[in-house]
């Protein structure tokens, strides 16, 4: 039986998305190609509200290449790497890797890294990027973007603000303008509910000028050769075309739903996650600081998540224990994409029914 | 109406295969996934017949990808690179924007690089690593990479021979271990006849060691976690779910064909181009080393080929100018993956017709 995915990700994805990829292959440097191309990046840039300065793209892998694209093409010599989960952890230790320095602001997983936190390093100065995972997957917390993001602008504005939105674009409110980043990207398999295999990222001028003054770039990790195709609406190396017409469709559904109302509908669900988290265990980020696409449950009752898992899939559904060190301990439902707040009452049922929780 | 593709990449795909890209998600780190994905690399060690000391692996990304990776994880700091056309000419490159001495043996288009002019280069010393692309789709050159790779085991078994499969792999013989080669790669988009947005590659123990020893080899491009992963039949990164169940689906195909059938299949759409050619044109290549998946032939007619290729459009069949510089003075034929040699002589008979060509 195939199991409606609550994971933090891949999201479970409708049939109507998965036939987009059984199009007919096209040359990736056709006229045709390049007309298509250009619509889907047209449509993610009415979506995200990209002023001028903003440009959309995709790179044909999963949203971890940005964390190498952000360690070969944008962090000069320094970074300052907000660090409160694994994949916040993963993406300062991969800017590392690719030999720069990157010097780790950490707190507890669950907690945020709070601006002030952010500023207070700054002011010792020598940074030239911060990097930030908008929506830490392994803890469920959401940090301050955009008040990072409104720091930086106005004290250290030659800082580039590069930012994980792996789990949150497209299911949490992630303009890249109000949130002042230079750098945002995202996986398709996440709020824009496609198979994974294609990354969705904006970078600014400001970004782009600043990858001109740094060498080894490599090729694949390469910003400017990334955005100098755009310019004539191809890729510079042969892209899953299959994905990119899901993702067209998608954007599609997604114009007709309006940002403003996918965004309601992802609150909401968190909403009656974390209600409902509070009313039989308690949430494990930080309070204020609680995701709207993935929520982690502190498991306060001490039950066996690993049974629970197993019983739920008997159901038909998957939700996801939690991550590394948080097995056990905390539970995750991905409440993203193409689910609903119905559908959501439905899984909690669920675990009230199999976990004997009184409603 | 949709054109039956047969420029030299991304090839067509039959429907049967790009159904497979239809099956709901699964999560990529369950034990589900894990099973399914041992099956996919299982297939490929069987159908490469991959001795104990090579393992396969498969990476969402075009073949590109590896081109980064060998500059990342498997260059010390001075490669040979033999270039012969554009994608040897970019693996050079790339290599060289990875931070690595990369020094060119350049020949001229068409031509291919031989052992000998290897030799000679590997002489001088300071060669940690030799490059070469086995398939030129630029110019439709096949290099002599098992002689290389021949002369490299014999006389300098400390250099890793990094070699892209990228348009031959799957097509022509390609069996890692009979080729010499250290690290073989390529594209899903050609002999495999699957959408792009996966790379297939195979690396043997003596890579991985070299590895070993360098640093800053990134998160993406690090060829290390990328087969620490493989050992519990995972991927570092959420993968192409879609296509690997497409790969998979193609792999039964193709040990069913079994590999000396699609060999001899291709050599003989080979053969018949060839000879078509000949007899109203000229091959491009130098004699003995025409690729036997991308015919590139020299348009000694004066033919306009931009009409030819629009005209064969209006037939539902879509070939290739020449690359680049090579625009209008040749032009290419892919015969690959689902192709056959009554699929090429209808092309072919085609062509004659919209030129007015003797039979």
């Amino acid at each position: 039986m195939h199991k409606k995915l609550l994971i933090p990700g891949p999201t479970e994805v409708g049939s109507a998305i998965l036939h987009e990829q059984t199009h007919p292959m096209i040359g990736h440097r056709s006229r045709e190609f390049s007309e298509f191309y250009a619509g889907v990046t047209g449509k993610l840039a009415k979506l995200f509200e990209l002023p001028a300065e903003y440009q959309p793209t995709t790179t044909t892998s999963s949203g971890t290449l940005w964390f190498d694209i952000v360690g070969r093409s944008i962090v000069k010599q320094r970074a300052l790497c907000c660090v409160n989960g694994a994949f916040s952890q993963r993406f300062a230790e991969i800017v590392r890797s690719c030999g720069k320095q990157a010097d780790f602001i950490e707190v507890e997983w669950g907690k945020v890294v709070k601006p002030e936190m952010v500023a207070e390093k700054l002011e010792t100065g020598g940074y030239d990027t911060v990097t930030m995972c908008h929506n830490e997957s392994s803890t469920g917390a959401r940090s301050p973007v955009a008040e990072v993001g409104r720091l930086l602008k106005k004290d250290y504005p030659d800082t580039i603000f590069a930012v994980d939105s792996v789990s949150s674009m497209a299911g949490d409110w992630t303009l890249p303008h109000e949130m002042g980043v230079d750098v945002l990207f995202a996986s398709t398999q996440k709020c824009f509910a496609l198979p994974p295999g294609l990354a969705v990222a904006f970078a600014n001028n400001r970004a782009l000028e600043r990858a001109k003054g740094i060498l080894n770039r490599g090729g694949y990790t390469d910003i400017l050769e990334i955005f100098e195709f755009e310019k004539k609406h191809q890729t510079p190396f042969t892209p899953n075309i299959s994905l990119l017409y899901a993702l067209d469709k998608r954007l599609d559904f997604m114009l007709a739903e309006t940002y403003p109302h996918i965004y309601r509908r992802h609150k909401d669900m968190a909403e009656i996650t974390q209600k409902w988290a509070e009313k039989h265990f308690a949430m494990f980020p930080e309070k204020g600081y609680e995701s709207i696409t993935v929520s982690c449950i502190k498991n306060t009752l001490g039950f066996n998540v690993k049974d629970l898992v197993q019983k739920l899939g008997e159901r038909g559904f998957e939700i996801g224990n939690g991550y590394g060190k948080l097995a056990e301990k905390t539970f995750r439902i991905g409440h993203m994409g193409e689910w609903t707040t119905a559908g959501i009452k439905e899984v909690l049922n669920a675990v009230d029914e199999i976990w004997g929780l009184a409603k």
